[in-house]
Protein backbone atom coordinates (compact mmCIF):
# COMPACT_ATOMS: atom_id res chain seq x y z
CA UNK A 1 0.00 0.00 0.00
CA UNK A 2 1.39 3.70 -0.64
CA UNK A 3 -0.47 5.83 0.85
CA UNK A 4 -3.56 6.87 3.14
CA UNK A 5 -6.32 7.92 0.44
CA UNK A 6 -8.69 9.15 3.03
CA UNK A 7 -10.92 8.09 5.87
CA UNK A 8 -14.45 7.39 5.50
CA UNK A 9 -16.78 8.47 8.26
CA UNK A 10 -20.83 7.51 8.21
CA UNK A 11 -23.16 10.44 9.03
CA UNK A 12 -26.75 10.79 9.48
CA UNK A 13 -26.99 14.43 7.78
CA UNK A 14 -23.92 15.69 5.58
CA UNK A 15 -25.36 19.23 5.47
CA UNK A 16 -24.81 19.56 9.85
CA UNK A 17 -22.06 16.89 9.66
CA UNK A 18 -19.91 19.12 6.95
CA UNK A 19 -20.77 21.67 9.54
CA UNK A 20 -19.79 20.30 12.14
CA UNK A 21 -16.20 19.06 11.04
CA UNK A 22 -15.66 22.39 9.13
CA UNK A 23 -15.85 23.56 12.89
CA UNK A 24 -13.23 20.61 13.54
CA UNK A 25 -10.97 20.57 11.34
CA UNK A 26 -10.48 24.63 10.36
CA UNK A 27 -11.37 24.32 6.68
CA UNK A 28 -14.66 23.86 4.46
CA UNK A 29 -15.09 20.62 2.67
CA UNK A 30 -13.75 21.09 -0.89
CA UNK A 31 -16.51 19.47 -2.60
CA UNK A 32 -19.64 17.33 -2.94
CA UNK A 33 -20.06 14.18 -4.32
CA UNK A 34 -23.00 11.46 -5.10
CA UNK A 35 -22.15 7.94 -5.54
CA UNK A 36 -25.70 6.74 -7.09
CA UNK A 37 -24.58 3.03 -7.38
CA UNK A 38 -23.56 2.66 -3.60
CA UNK A 39 -26.47 5.07 -2.31
CA UNK A 40 -24.28 7.48 -0.83
CA UNK A 41 -23.45 11.89 -0.98
CA UNK A 42 -19.91 12.44 -0.18
CA UNK A 43 -18.61 15.29 0.78
CA UNK A 44 -14.36 15.51 1.00
CA UNK A 45 -12.18 17.37 2.99
CA UNK A 46 -8.40 17.76 3.02
CA UNK A 47 -6.00 17.50 5.98
CA UNK A 48 -2.22 18.01 5.25
CA UNK A 49 -2.70 15.71 2.24
CA UNK A 50 -5.17 13.46 3.57
CA UNK A 51 -8.97 13.26 2.54
CA UNK A 52 -11.73 13.15 5.11
CA UNK A 53 -14.85 11.81 3.47
CA UNK A 54 -18.17 12.54 4.76
CA UNK A 55 -20.73 9.33 3.71
CA UNK A 56 -24.38 10.23 3.96
CA UNK A 57 -27.16 7.40 2.91
CA UNK A 58 -29.37 8.60 -0.30
CA UNK A 59 -31.40 5.40 0.16
CA UNK A 60 -32.34 3.01 2.99
CA UNK A 61 -30.55 -0.22 1.74
CA UNK A 62 -27.21 1.73 1.13
CA UNK A 63 -24.40 -0.11 3.02
CA UNK A 64 -24.38 3.48 4.28
CA UNK A 65 -27.80 3.37 6.26
CA UNK A 66 -27.44 -0.37 7.67
CA UNK A 67 -23.91 0.18 9.07
CA UNK A 68 -25.64 3.77 10.91
CA UNK A 69 -28.06 1.34 12.37
CA UNK A 70 -25.94 -1.04 13.16
CA UNK A 71 -23.64 0.42 14.83
CA UNK A 72 -24.41 4.78 14.38
CA UNK A 73 -22.58 7.09 13.40
CA UNK A 74 -18.85 7.32 13.03
CA UNK A 75 -15.42 6.17 11.28
CA UNK A 76 -16.70 3.32 8.52
CA UNK A 77 -13.24 2.49 6.08
CA UNK A 78 -9.67 3.79 5.93
CA UNK A 79 -9.20 3.70 2.22
CA UNK A 80 -5.11 2.96 0.92
CA UNK A 81 -3.93 3.65 -2.80
CA UNK A 82 -2.93 0.93 -4.08
CA UNK A 83 -1.43 0.61 -7.81
CA UNK A 84 -2.83 -2.24 -9.91
CA UNK A 85 -5.84 -3.14 -8.31
CA UNK A 86 -6.92 -5.73 -10.25
CA UNK A 87 -3.54 -7.59 -9.84
CA UNK A 88 -3.28 -7.00 -5.99
CA UNK A 89 -7.29 -8.11 -5.15
CA UNK A 90 -5.90 -11.94 -5.82
CA UNK A 91 -2.89 -10.78 -3.81
CA UNK A 92 -4.60 -10.08 -0.65
CA UNK A 93 -7.10 -12.73 -0.93
CA UNK A 94 -4.43 -15.26 -1.03
CA UNK A 95 -2.81 -13.31 2.07
CA UNK A 96 -6.00 -14.64 4.05
CA UNK A 97 -7.96 -11.20 3.29
CA UNK A 98 -11.13 -11.51 2.30
CA UNK A 99 -12.28 -9.06 -0.89
CA UNK A 100 -15.96 -7.74 -0.81
CA UNK A 101 -16.55 -8.30 -4.51
CA UNK A 102 -14.47 -9.83 -7.07
CA UNK A 103 -13.90 -7.52 -9.35
CA UNK A 104 -12.98 -3.49 -8.52
CA UNK A 105 -16.16 -1.15 -8.93
CA UNK A 106 -16.00 2.20 -9.37
CA UNK A 107 -16.69 4.48 -6.47
CA UNK A 108 -16.00 8.38 -5.40
CA UNK A 109 -13.36 10.65 -6.28
CA UNK A 110 -12.61 9.01 -10.17
CA UNK A 111 -11.44 5.68 -7.95
CA UNK A 112 -11.81 1.84 -8.99
CA UNK A 113 -12.66 0.37 -5.08
CA UNK A 114 -12.85 -2.80 -3.72
CA UNK A 115 -13.34 -3.38 0.20
CA UNK A 116 -11.80 -6.29 2.27
CA UNK A 117 -14.14 -7.34 4.87
CA UNK A 118 -13.48 -6.01 8.22
CA UNK A 119 -13.74 -9.81 9.85
CA UNK A 120 -10.42 -10.22 8.30
CA UNK A 121 -9.08 -7.25 9.55
CA UNK A 122 -9.52 -6.73 12.96
CA UNK A 123 -12.53 -5.00 12.78
CA UNK A 124 -11.38 -2.23 10.37
CA UNK A 125 -13.19 -1.98 6.64
CA UNK A 126 -10.18 -1.26 4.50
CA UNK A 127 -11.20 0.12 1.14
CA UNK A 128 -8.21 -0.75 -1.49
CA UNK A 129 -8.23 1.97 -4.25
CA UNK A 130 -6.63 3.15 -7.59
CA UNK A 131 -7.28 6.48 -9.78
CA UNK A 132 -8.87 6.04 -12.72
CA UNK A 133 -6.29 6.96 -15.53
CA UNK A 134 -8.59 7.50 -18.72
CA UNK A 135 -6.55 7.18 -22.12
CA UNK A 136 -7.32 10.72 -22.92
CA UNK A 137 -5.14 12.03 -20.04
CA UNK A 138 -2.21 9.67 -21.50
CA UNK B 1 -5.56 21.13 12.77
CA UNK B 2 -2.03 20.65 10.63
CA UNK B 3 -2.55 17.48 9.78
CA UNK B 4 -3.79 13.60 10.52
CA UNK B 5 -0.78 12.37 13.26
CA UNK B 6 -2.06 9.01 13.22
CA UNK B 7 -4.97 6.29 13.27
CA UNK B 8 -5.49 4.29 16.58
CA UNK B 9 -6.58 0.76 16.36
CA UNK B 10 -8.23 -1.45 19.00
CA UNK B 11 -6.68 -5.09 19.05
CA UNK B 12 -7.06 -7.95 21.62
CA UNK B 13 -3.76 -9.25 20.92
CA UNK B 14 -0.94 -6.73 19.57
CA UNK B 15 1.17 -9.78 18.44
CA UNK B 16 -0.98 -11.69 16.23
CA UNK B 17 -2.48 -8.31 14.82
CA UNK B 18 1.13 -6.96 14.34
CA UNK B 19 1.47 -9.77 11.97
CA UNK B 20 -1.69 -9.50 10.49
CA UNK B 21 -1.02 -5.55 9.73
CA UNK B 22 2.42 -6.49 8.49
CA UNK B 23 0.83 -8.79 6.08
CA UNK B 24 -1.92 -5.93 4.70
CA UNK B 25 0.07 -2.85 4.55
CA UNK B 26 3.53 -4.29 3.58
CA UNK B 27 5.50 -3.06 6.12
CA UNK B 28 6.69 -4.06 9.53
CA UNK B 29 6.00 -1.74 12.12
CA UNK B 30 8.76 0.61 13.64
CA UNK B 31 8.09 0.57 17.44
CA UNK B 32 6.56 -0.93 20.23
CA UNK B 33 5.68 1.23 23.47
CA UNK B 34 3.95 1.10 26.37
CA UNK B 35 1.75 3.53 27.88
CA UNK B 36 1.16 2.31 31.97
CA UNK B 37 -0.54 5.22 32.63
CA UNK B 38 -3.25 4.64 29.98
CA UNK B 39 -3.38 0.49 30.44
CA UNK B 40 -2.02 0.05 26.64
CA UNK B 41 0.83 -1.45 24.10
CA UNK B 42 1.22 0.37 21.11
CA UNK B 43 2.57 -0.83 18.24
CA UNK B 44 3.64 1.90 15.71
CA UNK B 45 3.65 1.36 11.56
CA UNK B 46 3.78 4.09 9.08
CA UNK B 47 1.87 4.72 5.67
CA UNK B 48 3.04 7.61 3.64
CA UNK B 49 3.68 9.76 6.23
CA UNK B 50 0.58 8.52 8.05
CA UNK B 51 1.45 6.12 11.22
CA UNK B 52 -1.07 3.52 12.40
CA UNK B 53 -1.12 2.56 16.04
CA UNK B 54 -2.60 -0.72 17.36
CA UNK B 55 -3.57 -0.63 20.47
CA UNK B 56 -3.90 -3.77 23.32
CA UNK B 57 -5.23 -3.46 26.67
CA UNK B 58 -2.58 -4.35 29.57
CA UNK B 59 -5.12 -4.26 31.99
CA UNK B 60 -9.02 -4.36 32.61
CA UNK B 61 -10.27 -1.13 33.39
CA UNK B 62 -7.67 0.21 30.16
CA UNK B 63 -10.26 2.18 27.90
CA UNK B 64 -8.86 0.01 25.01
CA UNK B 65 -10.77 -3.24 27.17
CA UNK B 66 -13.74 -1.60 27.73
CA UNK B 67 -13.58 -0.63 24.04
CA UNK B 68 -12.88 -4.03 22.68
CA UNK B 69 -15.86 -5.00 25.10
CA UNK B 70 -18.41 -2.72 24.24
CA UNK B 71 -17.30 -2.63 19.97
CA UNK B 72 -15.10 -5.29 19.36
CA UNK B 73 -11.51 -4.78 17.48
CA UNK B 74 -11.70 -1.80 15.10
CA UNK B 75 -10.77 2.02 14.55
CA UNK B 76 -10.18 3.41 18.29
CA UNK B 77 -10.03 7.30 17.04
CA UNK B 78 -8.01 9.81 14.67
CA UNK B 79 -5.62 11.69 16.47
CA UNK B 80 -4.83 15.07 14.59
CA UNK B 81 -1.72 17.13 15.14
CA UNK B 82 -2.08 20.63 16.61
CA UNK B 83 -0.18 23.59 17.90
CA UNK B 84 -0.31 25.02 21.58
CA UNK B 85 -2.49 21.81 22.60
CA UNK B 86 -3.27 23.85 26.13
CA UNK B 87 -4.51 27.07 24.37
CA UNK B 88 -6.34 25.03 21.61
CA UNK B 89 -8.55 22.88 23.95
CA UNK B 90 -10.25 26.09 25.78
CA UNK B 91 -11.25 26.70 22.03
CA UNK B 92 -12.23 23.56 21.13
CA UNK B 93 -14.52 23.27 24.38
CA UNK B 94 -16.34 26.91 23.16
CA UNK B 95 -17.12 25.84 20.00
CA UNK B 96 -18.90 23.23 21.47
CA UNK B 97 -16.74 19.98 21.40
CA UNK B 98 -16.36 18.08 24.74
CA UNK B 99 -12.59 17.27 26.14
CA UNK B 100 -12.52 14.58 28.06
CA UNK B 101 -9.60 15.83 30.42
CA UNK B 102 -9.28 19.48 31.45
CA UNK B 103 -5.46 19.29 30.84
CA UNK B 104 -3.57 17.28 28.10
CA UNK B 105 -1.53 14.39 29.83
CA UNK B 106 1.32 12.41 28.47
CA UNK B 107 0.67 9.85 25.81
CA UNK B 108 2.70 7.48 23.48
CA UNK B 109 5.03 8.64 21.29
CA UNK B 110 6.29 11.96 22.86
CA UNK B 111 3.23 13.77 22.68
CA UNK B 112 0.85 15.14 25.00
CA UNK B 113 -2.80 14.38 24.07
CA UNK B 114 -6.28 15.08 24.77
CA UNK B 115 -9.37 13.50 23.43
CA UNK B 116 -12.79 15.14 22.21
CA UNK B 117 -15.73 12.78 23.59
CA UNK B 118 -16.92 11.28 20.26
CA UNK B 119 -21.10 12.04 21.38
CA UNK B 120 -19.23 16.02 20.37
CA UNK B 121 -18.21 14.51 16.86
CA UNK B 122 -20.55 12.64 15.21
CA UNK B 123 -19.23 9.65 16.91
CA UNK B 124 -15.55 9.76 16.10
CA UNK B 125 -12.68 10.28 18.97
CA UNK B 126 -11.01 12.61 18.32
CA UNK B 127 -7.12 12.91 19.81
CA UNK B 128 -5.82 16.06 19.83
CA UNK B 129 -1.77 16.24 20.32
CA UNK B 130 1.14 18.10 19.86
CA UNK B 131 5.13 16.73 20.39
CA UNK B 132 6.56 17.10 23.63
CA UNK B 133 10.14 19.68 22.99
CA UNK B 134 11.97 19.47 25.75
CA UNK B 135 14.16 22.57 26.59
CA UNK B 136 17.51 20.15 25.86
CA UNK B 137 16.14 20.32 22.59
CA UNK B 138 16.13 24.33 21.76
Amino acid sequence: MEKLEHIGIAVKNIETANKLFASLLGRDHYKIEEVASEGVRTAFFEVGGVKIELLEATREDSPIAKFIEKKGEGIHHLAFEVSDIRKRLPEYEAKGFTPLSTEPKKGADNKMICFLHPKSTRGVLIELCEEIRTSSSL
